[in-house]
């Protein structure tokens, strides 16, 4: 009998950090073992926290640490991939050069591999999501931020100081006229796209609106606070003015997916993470701004697609990652 | 004895095609041989003139094709980098697809390789030009337009549509507000940072200054005309209106750099064409504009340079191709 060739992928967030036994065909073998990541507690608490999440989610599959070919744990930036080395990511504040892959390999005895949690999402949409049939795709992670990944022929573009991907950072506007980004410089397309920065300039339509919207209603009724979710559930609905700042939304998208079409020309284009769930009509309205404003030769065929693993692209992409490391996508 | 290790390297442009045999270390074995390409005579004139040229350069290198190891043939876009096709380029008017690389191989029964002319410019500046330290690098080549290189661990990053390091067509400005670009969208790089638009911002700002400039006094002289390489002299000589517009450049140039880096992050950046000449000031001008506006993390480490080939660059380049195809950069 051939030997079964099981992953474990750990994805570590600021908040909680999730894994899963991954089957060589990409589908995993429970559902997620979910434990509160707490990195105020310091970073050897946050290791062995690492350690129980990966042991459970073994647990969970009915395997024993016997039954796995190799472990892919994958965290938010800044790192250094290369080194294994979680540096000092804002949201795991006060983690400061912590030598995760080297921990897991020694804790496990396994061969363990260490990636950036948006390049091993966009793996996992390669390996076994929206872009499995893809031979090169990049993922827009949508959230909080703007994150990526990019895929080319099997490779993970990490980048020389571990920065490949920052799609987030990609700047749409000129950086003494465009909007300020959280990373202190103006004009990035997170400054524009992120879940935050929607709800920021749906505030500002809402100001300058004259016509009726829901928006200001739900507004109002809401003690003044609504989510991006809100806007795209109202603009799904038809809403004027949330259909506007979705619009806008996709436009900006747009011009980030024509930075990586003049630069990396990818097959397909990925977004994924909860504006998604605005629907067909809002990946329709990203196209046609990626057709209207992108280079025509390639813009004629590049595939534009929303992601397909949800929030599982993660310790999905870890394991793929782990398998990676082993053999090849193939 | 062992072999010897000779490529021919094959750069066919609008106006000239220019070939050299070049040895297993980069360098070349002769001059290069310079033939007129006279694209007007039709694809077929075309095929054959470079092959003679082809031809001269192995003579030209004191050799017999019998010595040749492989052979690279380089061509501006529009073309199928993976099918050998130039398809139809603006500046070889009226070809259309053309078998570049079956042709050339049939001719002279060797190993072919076909690239864009810029990713083989790219290419040999990491082989033996200013890149040959790095581990992956990126070129921008200055001249009519923008062109540009992305080479990642010895790979050439070719597109899914043969479109990849496009980077004129970067785009620094909002479609709606930017320079209209020869692509006809607006905002690209090379609407600002081409040899031609230098020389349209240097007029366009010649009509609004005030101060004293020798750029007027040269451009009545000259019958109105002017060149990109006479702003950057009268730059490089002080003048006040030549040095703005100079360094403008430098800041355009820097948003495509900013770019790139947050793609591909690579370890060095390599700017080449006509506007080098400028010299280490505007080397250092783009330095400073890419460390104030790019990601912090990267752009504290980045290396911005100059190219070092020249126009070599291409048939080194393309030779180097030919060798990457038998054997990789080691």
């Amino acid at each position: 009998m051939a030997e079964r060739l099981i992953y474990v992928g750990l994805d570590v967030g600021g908040t909680t950090m999730k894994a899963a036994a991954v089957g060589d065909d990409g589908s995993p073998l429970s559902a997620p073992v979910v434990m509160d990541t707490n990195p105020e507690r310091g970073q050897e608490a946050g290791l062995e926290t690492m350690c129980e999440t990966i042991r459970r989610a073994v647990a969970a599959a009915r395997l024993t640490l016997a039954d796995v070919t190799a472990i892919g744990v994958v965290t938010p930036g800044l790192m250094d991939i290369k080194a294994g080395l979680i540096l000092d990511p804002p949201n795991l504040k006060p983690w400061k050069n912590v030598p995760v892959r080297d921990h897991v390999r020694a804790a496990f005895q396994k061969p363990t591999v260490y990636q950036n949690d948006a390049n091993a999402a966009a793996y996992g949409e390669f390996w076994v999501g929206s872009g499995q049939a893809a031979s090169s795709m990049v993922l827009f992670t949508l959230g909080t931020g703007v994150g990526g990944g990019i895929i080319l022929g099997d490779a993970i573009v990490e980048g020389e100081h571990s920065h490949g991907g920052e799609l987030g950072h990609l700047r749409i506007d000129l950086p003494d006229r465009g909007r300020l980004c959280g990373c202190g410089a103006r004009g990035c397309l997170e400054a524009y796209a992120s879940a935050t920065n929607v709800v920021k300039r749906a505030r500002e339509d809402l100001a300058a609106w004259r016509g009726p919207t829901k928006l200001k209603q739900f507004y109002s009724a809401n003690d003044d606070e609504f989510t991006a979710k809100d806007v795209f559930d109202l603009a799904a609905d038809g809403d004027a003015l949330a259909v506007k700042v979705a619009d806008d939304t996709a436009y900006y998208l747009a011009l980030g997916a024509c930075a990586v079409i003049a630069t990396v020309d990818p097959e397909m284009i990925v977004f994924g993470g909860g504006m998604v769930a605005a629907g067909e009509w809002f990946r329709a309205a990203i196209e046609t701004y990626v057709k209207r404003f992108g280079l025509p030769f390639p813009t004629r065929t590049v595939k534009i697609a929303f992601a397909s693993l949800g929030s599982d692209a993660g310790f999905i992409g870890a394991a793929g990652c782990a398998r990676l490391g082993m053999k090849g996508k193939a």
